[in-house]
């Protein structure tokens, strides 16, 4: 398979043919491509083109191509379509998709197009998918799903399913349910090639069934469905009810988001900007994050000049204040993304005091190795006093253990008190480690040197 | 459904039961527990009860259980059995796991626990596996998949693939291939659902259809399932000829993998440790990358010092070399995540130019706005002269700037002599801000105060 490559020269060509208003040629050119990769084009165009491609599409292609846009070029053509035009590419889609794009309107439109859409029983489940939070998997789950009452035979079901089938793109499961609607059990379509078609449900089916209730977070849906591999998971009510299913297409999105936003967060980004994002945008993502490093900077230099006055003999100390910044912040960084990339898996036990040893004794080791290097450098390469350089080795040691301490010390505190830990990465934890570290540093010169 | 929590309680629990050799009991407890929970249960164990528990369990559980261990536990395990009871393993397993798992054995093991897998055609799949690196295509592949030739009919169609459904977990799609064992196109269960039986599989199968080269990487493979929401991809070797075919639940690992090693990487950690590693695997993945900032440091002194000579009444621009290194850092790793994360994407296109431009932009905003709140600070904290002041504001506004150039080209720059940008992010990208931010600060200062 060749991969479809978005190329200037194919965006330009695509641009001319619009405006020459060549539809013969854009439906000829477009009919095989792929609507993901589509999505990819209209990316790149201005919103007048865009909406263009959009209207001249078939509606079965453009649905699925909208669900795929980028969020704020999504926006700005939904605003440029009617409230009509957006009910007819609502009713192609899964029920899943169709109440993600509509919770992107604005409230007063979101009824509009609801009362646009002709099949009543869609716009019930839409509906009724409105009213869960994206995040947890009643946000996640589609309504289209086969299921079978455990009291029809293996042929009725088979009938049922063929019919069930059409609304349904892929088939996982076939969920088993009373007559009350409840989930007792799963089918899957290798027993039911294989069982006779006389048999009852009841007798056949599986009773041990994995399922994941409306109101559960999506990322431990994401962790149940990755860590049994499960392709498909039933989404049952309050009352135990068959009410949805999640697919394993929408957790791949789940996991990418969460490694994403705990990366940028790592970064010091606000979550959600991407490279091509407008400068405004960007600089709101970076600039708060580039405050706090801004504010710990001034304060370490509070530090400075306060010890500086009596330094006297021993200004050459200021010149290891990158050093150690640097060693505080690595270490710093280094501690708290193992603790929050553990939390996030779910691989690490309760017990702070433990892994604060750990950490303790890792700082000792580290710390030793680079103090060594240190001292090593600094008396072939700097004209130091010997007890200047000792003091810099032991002032690195003891700013690792601490670093090290502080940033693992944190993830665990917050994550104790449900907050997201990753916000503590990044600027954050380097910043209180700068600081922190300066600090340390000069109160054990002061000591030793007894300036 | 109630997830599984493994609690120091249920640990104690069943290391009392290996104890008191309680087989029955052990039996009946772990009966109903998934491969995936008794896998994180035998993590915790120790070598001893691992074995006992893995020897005394069925081999269609067991063999499950070993591909879900952690790796190191897993090749302690299998160090502990003989190659016979390997074999016993492997033959469960669908061929993609079992070549995993021959693949981590030592070299003079692996034929030996080949030459006792008695399914002749099982073992001839393996070895066709074990060819393949795995981080491509190949080594992701599993050879079980029902395939079907264009000349059948539908009623052929339906027994053979009762035949082939017995080896194959999970049926995502019927592959059609012609006499040569080409791979010409698919058919879905639903197709073959509503297809009348009499019906010839040439007449009714999609000649569309995606695949992938046994050669491609696993990265692409995966960019290329989640792009086009693919559950199962086919893989065709050199002659187009069908080979295997990939699940989607090899290629969340695959994600996952990716985004833990960019994570990891940007936060200065080698690859694959997790909080529970030994202190030695810890210090291994950390301390070269601390060693990279002890450089720096070192480096960033030996600059002050040149400076620091004739600095004379100026020496309080010493106290503010936290707060550029500082931003240097913020300033570079943000760049460089951004541009990382879009080249993981394939978001980002390869105009360097453009992108150095608008990262110049961007550093000019964040710039002002930081050296803004600066001189602020500086005017109403500390003792400075305006000049001062001033400089240490330019000097913020050109650090910022050379910081966001060096984060947003050095991955670029990688990227396309084909090194993995994420490499760069972290303590590499910190620690080459630091120098530059340092040295620019320094020569600014110099220029304007002339000293």
């Amino acid at each position: 398979m060749t991969p479809f490559k978005l190329s200037d020269e194919l965006i330009e060509k695509i641009e001319a043919l619009i405006d020459s208003d060549s539809k013969h040629d854009l439906l000829q050119m477009l009919h095989d491509v792929h609507y993901a990769d589509i999505a990819e084009i209209i990316n790149e165009l201005n919103l007048e083109e865009a909406t263009y491609l959009i209207k001249l599409l078939d509606s079965k292609k453009t649905s699925d191509i909208i669900t795929e846009l980028d969020e704020d070029v999504r926006d700005k053509i939904l605003n440029n379509l009617s409230s009509k035009e957006i009910a007819k590419e609502i009713v192609e889609l899964d029920t899943d998709d169709a109440a993600d794009i509509i919770n992107e309107l604005p409230d007063e439109r979101k009824e509009e197009v609801i009362s646009y859409i002709d099949d009543h029983e869609h716009a019930k489940d839409i509906v009724e998918l409105l009213r869960y939070d994206e995040d947890t998997a009643g946000g996640l789950m589609a309504k289209e799903l086969v299921k079978v009452n455990e009291n029809w035979t293996v042929l009725n079901c088979v009938k049922e399913m063929r019919a069930q089938a059409e609304h349904v793109t892929r088939v996982h499961s076939i969920y088993v349910v009373d007559d009350n609607e409840k989930l007792i059990g799963r089918l899957s379509l290798k027993d039911l090639l294989t069982a006779s078609t006389r048999s009852a449900i009841k007798d056949v089916y599986i009773t041990k069934v994995d399922y994941v209730s409306v109101h559960d977070d999506a990322e431990d849906v994401a962790r149940i469905m990755a860590k049994y591999d499960l392709e498909a998971i039933p989404v049952v009510d309050e009352l135990g009810r068959l009410v949805g299913r999640i697919t394993i297409d929408d957790i791949i999105d789940v996991i990418r988001d969460e490694a994403e936003r705990d990366y940028q967060m790592a970064a010091g980004i606000s979550k959600d900007v991407e490279a091509k994002d407008s400068i405004l945008k960007l600089t709101r993502a970076r600039l708060p994050w580039l405050l706090i490093g801004t504010f710990g900077g001034m304060m370490a230099a509070k530090i400075i000049t306060s010890f500086q006055q009596g330094m006297g003999d021993y200004v050459i100390l200021l010149s290891f204040v990158p050093l150690i910044q640097a060693t505080a912040g690595n270490v710093g960084v280094q501690s708290s993304a193992i603790i929050v990339q553990g939390l996030a898996n779910d691989s690490i036990d309760g017990q702070i005091l433990s892994r604060l040893f750990k950490e303790f004794l890792l700082g000792l080791v580290n710390g030793g190795s680079i103090a060594s290097v240190v001292l090593l450098i600094t008396h072939f390469l700097f004209d130091t006093q010997y007890v200047v350089s000792l003091t810099i080795g032991i002032a690195i040691i003891s700013v690792i253990i601490i670093a090290a301490i502080i940033g693992t010390f944190i993830p665990i505190f917050l994550h104790k008190r449900g907050i997201d830990p990753a916000v503590a990465t990044g600027p954050f934890i380097t910043t209180s480690n700068d600081i922190f570290g300066i600090l340390v540093y000069f109160s054990i010169a002061k000591l030793i040197l007894g300036f």
